[in-house]
């Protein structure tokens, strides 16, 4: 059964869509810890991160660096933030979290709840930042 | 001034050495959150992980794999997560922390107290699965 992001990234579900590739897919996080905080994952599903081959595990970081580079010029922040969990939703999501403090990636605090109008807004200001 | 870091990859303060090449540094994380909690830094000096040119970031992230795969078979679990947060050393270091449970990795938790007797025995048997 495909995974809900293979679902999303065939368009079956909507999405805050950010960037995209042949290979790579990014989207706004539904329940984000931070205004930006973005998913990137491989259009092949896998579960694993690192049960990527090298050639797609390396591909996945450097698209996912592109898409840091543009989070940070329409969210100005210290650095952002890398995570990988992946035991939710077996279709490895690596997350991009802006930054300015370590207390900012806390997945037990509190997520924001954003209204359709400004996800997508968020969406547009990353999106339009990407190289 | 050399972060920390420098000063461990280059011997001048002891770690427990997991792997390393060329490139690449692998060794506990001193204040853990699980038994293998480890922790992957370039030679090369670079503050921001996302600095890296395409090419260290790929290799980074490569080498973090093989890395990964050596902590799960000395400590098997259900996933090695991935965290880059970076704003207390200023030298991108990816955290590679066995995980059962999305709970796992939570750094505001209380960390492991090891003695070195332990750690030493911790990174002996990663280094052994390490390929």
């Amino acid at each position: 059964m495909a995974s809900i992001f293979s679902k999303i990234i065939a368009g079956e579900i909507p999405s805050y869509k950010v960037a995209e590739d042949d290979l790579y897919y990014a989207f706004l996080d539904i329940s984000p810890l931070a205004k930006g905080h973005t998913l990137v994952v491989p259009k092949q599903e896998v579960d694993y991160i690192f049960d990527q081959s090298d050639a797609m595990l390396a591909g996945h970081f450097t698209f996912a660096k592109r898409v840091a580079q543009a989070i940070r010029k329409a969210f100005p922040c210290k650095k952002v933030a890398v995570c990988v969990l992946g035991l939710e939703v077996p279709h490895a999501h690596i997350h991009l979290i802006p930054m300015n403090e370590e207390s900012d990636v806390d997945f037990r605090k509190e997520h924001l709840k954003l209204e359709p109008e400004e996800m997508q807004e968020i969406a547009r200001r990353i999106a339009e930042n990407f190289v």
